[in-house]
């Protein structure tokens, strides 16, 4: 039998009779229509295709423990919100999700509460604290919260730099009113890491590659389902255009500008500082 | 604004307001709309997202001047032959293409008609001639055919190799009545490299890595479509079943086999051999 446009699509599916798992079955069989129908629908040119090919080729050279290219590929395709929307349906009450991005790592260290999690790091002082809560307003204590962000002059994670240690990471745990606090500098807003096959797909887009200045949180507690979030800086100039279709209104966060003098941690500040306050809600298990 | 599972696509799309390439924002708006319709079809968990960006990163490391992991993934998933098909409809009279494949390799020697493409590569003796036609009969002299295929025995194609030159690759032009020839050993069925991502993706989704036995072929004259395609060995247990769906019933070829004796290059064979006759059909330019 010749295949062709009318009945390839069916035969590449219908190849999967011996695959054991339901949803892998499930799974490809979605993807292989959708992207038989990509390609009739545009109809795709054989140079097209090949420029598909090197494109993912140059995506993957560009992927190492350091860079993940294909995370910056579904972020800037809206791949990765749809995903943590589709997965987080039925939240009532519970702060909104967003996207985990490419530049979290294990082995944060474990802070004391107003810790200054960006030590020596070049930026504004910035005071963040708040508590975590169930949907019903009670708070949990020992939920454990990591965060990370940028410096907050260049818009750089730590991983970003060629040199240097850990910085803008910790984890910290609430105390038993569910509270938590932490000291940083305020984040700016970045493009995301834009030298590679992303950012020249986002150029030839007409996008640019800015996203508003976040710090982000992951927080979890044994009784509560694993909340990955950011709080984003009000008055940021891409709240409206983030390259990664992140923003969510409710995480939009006042980060309160003062002039030098005592700070919220009991301190002194003789730069000009912000605060930011934010309280959680955690849905439950 | 908040984006959600019902706006978020079209927020997508419509950040591409700056394209200055019709046709890029023709083809990215229908990828996307693709690539989130697949998500929200199967509502993707994120441990499959990221099932998939492991496998895409995998598939990328594979990647080098010998190996292009992603056209196997191409060609594996049916998209090769269906771009294959889109892109060459209306060839009434003309030869059947198909996969164009990773294993092409810029550089062949041209060689004059029976000149031996595999010599002292192990394999059934094997003596493939025709000629290269126009849609209306017409021989077509100066039709440059590049040729390449494995060897005779293990199924591997010269790059396939760490060790050793070039072999199983020639460039042969048909002469004034637009004939050609050329010795070769008679290709086998092999299976695509499974050693990667891909094999892995075949072994999960039940399928086998197996193509029928084939000798590829290029076929480019200035005045004609150039021709991509294959010769099949008629007979072979993987016909109806290529593991990337490359099989046209009009480019399977009876590979007849003869005691040793007189060869049609005008010698004499020690060992059995075989011989292969099949006439091209080029489409107008
Ligand atoms: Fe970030
Ligand atoms: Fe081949």
């Amino acid at each position: 039998m010749s295949l062709d446009e009318s009945n390839l699509t069916d035969a590449v599916i219908g190849r999967m009779e011996g695959c054991e798992s339901p949803r892998l079955r499930q799974i490809m069989t979605s993807l292989i229509r959708h992207l038989h129908d990509f390609a009739r629908e545009v109809e795709l040119t054989e140079d097209e295709w090949f420029e598909g090919i090197r494109f993912l080729t140059a995506t993957g050279r560009m992927c190492d423990d350091r860079r993940q290219e294909f995370i910056l590929l579904s972020d800037t395709l809206g791949l990765s919100m749809l995903v943590d929307a589709i997965n987080h349906r039925h939240r009532a009450g519970a702060t909104d999700t967003t996207v985990f991005g490419p530049f979290f790592v294990e082995g944060a260290p474990a802070l004391p509460h107003w810790a200054n999690v960006s030590e020596g790091i070049p930026g504004t002082p910035c005071f963040v604290s708040g508590t975590v809560r169930d949907t019903g307003g009670r708070p949990i204590a020992g939920a454990v919260i990591d965060v990370w962000q940028t410096d907050g002059v260049e818009g750089l994670y730590d991983v970003q730099r060629r040199e240097g240690g850990m910085y803008g990471r910790g984890r910290i745990t609430t105390d038993a009113q569910g509270r938590y606090a932490f000291r940083t500098v305020q984040p700016v807003s970045y493009p995301i890491p834009d030298d590679g096959p992303v950012g020249k797909m986002l150029r030839k887009m007409g996008r640019h590659p800015w996203r508003p200045a976040h710090i982000h949180a992951r927080i979890a507690h044994p009784a509560h389902e694993t909340l990955t979030t950011h709080i984003f800086v009000k008055g940021d100039a891409y709240l409206a255009s983030d390259a990664v279709f992140g923003v969510k209104d409710s995480l939009v966060v006042d980060f309160v500008q003062h002039p030098p003098g005592p700070t919220p941690d009991g301190g002194r500040s003789e730069l000009r500082f912000s605060t930011a306050q934010y309280d959680f809600a955690l849905a439950p298990a």
